[in-house]
């Protein structure tokens, strides 16, 4: 059985978007960042970084979405959703993977807390965050058009449900992720699975359906 | 047989020292990267993303360093740098990595490059970009403190290195990794190894010898 703390739409919805895909137990345990749940001192203990998601495995608490990410595929191989080593798509999928969390999702945390760097100067911050983000859909969106239609050609792995998820975080910003036309037809697969639809009841979501 | 394509003391650093702990075969492709050779034609028909390292794999170029060192651990397991899934040290492994990625890595980045965010205000993005920076440093010191002397306790993985490489890259700042006392102790265990001995010669380097 797992546990994951989350919030809708935060950086919690690919863990929990891959549980449902993966059937496996799992329970689900809302933070509320609101009103700085994720800052309590027994959140803190949990995960030092006062983020969600933080999943509990066998009694452990762990973090980090991406790493979440990988340790699920990997430890329910046979979904099939993580080549896995010796496979020759596996030193992809770990490349992809990481890509993501380096020119997507930090300089997504930039643009939407840029008060990391500095509360002054956040329009300058947000500025150069999405130069670097409207960059890599760029190069995304050309990898799709030669390689697609997933990021591992034919072939749907774990870094699809993570690409779609942060796709959905620029869904308010001047060039959302859809506009490039080989990112929105990944968005369409990903949105039609079953699962997705699962993933919005449970929560509460509406925007980017 | 691998091939490397390194600068001296870059991110591919860590590549680079596990090829030597491994005993792999591989050989080094140097990348001038005072004549821009990574922004070169040839070199982002490999790597699109325009920095070092890429690792040639069967014919595949690979990138993202912190999603080489996943894959060559992970590729290589009788070496025992990566606990393997179904081990309970599997999920802590993975959220280092990810965790010294995000919280480490990409504000370094930010510290050597703050034009990717703003030409004008370099020194504010700096400042920002050390403040999380040595916040890290905190957090690591205590758990490690807490739980080390390695990341994942007594056992030596990938991570380690990771993390000794990013230690390294503070060493000019007004606060360098290795002042906090458990990392510095970290440091010099990593440092001791005879494969570092090799990396340094291999790589021309003196500096936080």
């Amino acid at each position: 059985m797992y546990s994951l703390y989350y919030s809708p739409g935060a950086a919690s919805l690919v863990v929990h978007w891959l549980l449902i895909e993966l059937g496996v137990p799992h329970e689900l345990r809302l933070v509320d960042t609101q009103a700085k749940q994720q800052k309590s001192a027994e959140y803190l203990a949990l995960n030092p970084n006062g983020v969600v998601p933080t999943l509990i495995d066998g009694g452990t608490p762990l973090y980090e979405a991406a790493a979440l990410v990988l340790h699920l595929a990997d430890r329910h191989a046979d979904a099939g959703f993580a080549p896995q080593p010796g496979d020759a798509q596996r030193g992809a999928y770990l490349q992809w993977m990481l890509n993501l969390a380096n020119t997507l999702q930090s300089p997504l945390r930039l643009w939407w807390y840029p008060q990391d760097i500095d509360e002054s100067l956040a329009d300058a911050v947000r500025d150069g965050a999405r130069r670097k983000i409207e960059a890599t859909w760029d190069r995304l969106d050309a990898h799709l058009a030669a390689n697609g239609p997933y990021l591992l050609g034919e072939r749907l792995s774990a870094a699809d449900f993570y690409l779609a998820m942060l796709m959905r975080w620029t869904r308010s910003m001047p060039r959302p992720g859809h506009e490039w036309p080989h990112l929105a037809a990944l968005a369409q697969r990903m949105k039609a699975r079953p699962s997705f639809r699962t993933l919005y009841e449970r929560e509460g979501l509406t925007e980017w359906a």
